[in-house]
């Protein structure tokens, strides 16, 4: 944590960028590519309460181990230790996390995350990440869902305020 | 088309990469800067009707038209040719294509686009692609919004694939 907070001494707060450094350096990645500018900025976007756009030290310990439950719940799917797991393996490592998603869903999700390539794990956390930001989203699924009945109702502006953070 | 139509040629149709050579190389983005990765994967997404992660020649006339459709709008709010607008002079932009948004959701969709700083096309051609995937998308907002009434309903699998989607 010495080595972290040290990213955060200056204004105690990293950005995208600097958190993507942030990451590389800390080798959560292991051998897989680091995460993407795009999936460091939907990070941030997920638990930034106060909309500033940076992420404070408290809020990167959240993100860590939501990193390592991620990255746990990868390795269990990659069994050959390839580095990848094929689109129905993804699959199953989502439904392990409490959803199972349709056939045309996961394509969509495959399609959008690594280019219909072998899932790295990487890409499965831009999948993760996004996930996770519409659940905490103030005004999305899981709150909107008040009466557990697997659907809900947006207004315009809600919708693409909820779309658009991730 | 004769220049563009030869990228095309080998197999009929370009991922996400080939895309964005494409476009780089057409100079559509002119002084500003190049089409990110995620930007070309969500452009093919809006159009890709079958699902393959590529994109055929005739929808990439269809985008060709949505882009240039989208400069205009950007430079007329680019007054001082700077390459850059301020978040309100993006906020006309959006409502001049036809959907005014609260400040909050404006302030969510320049933190992502721009990570807070000056929007540039290469930014606000990011929010007008997610905008108009949502708008094409099977099952999305202007088409469950039969009655016109300002709401959708949403079923989780479908929300997690359009919102995947983009």
């Amino acid at each position: 944590w010495v080595y972290f907070r040290d990213n955060f001494i200056m204004d105690g707060e990293v950005d995208a960028e600097e958190l993507q450094r942030c990451l590389t350096q800390a080798g959560i990645h292991g051998t897989y590519t680091p995460f993407s500018l795009e999936t460091c900025k939907i990070m941030i976007a997920m638990l930034d309460k106060d909309y500033t756009g940076k992420m404070g030290f408290n809020e990167f310990k959240e993100l860590w181990s939501a990193l390592n439950a991620w990255k746990q719940n990868f390795l269990m799917f990659d069994q050959d230790r390839s580095g990848t797991v094929e689109p129905h393996e993804l699959g199953q490592a989502i439904a392990s996390m409490g959803k199972t998603l349709q056939v045309k869903t996961l394509k969509t999700v495959v399609l959008r995350v690594s280019l219909n390539s072998p899932v790295d794990f990487s890409d499965s956390s831009l999948y993760c990440v996004k996930q996770q930001t519409l659940n905490v989203f103030p005004d999305t699924f899981n709150r909107r869902d008040n009466m557990h009945q697997g659907f809900v109702n947006f207004l315009y502006d809600d919708f693409i305020q909820c779309t658009m953070s991730i």
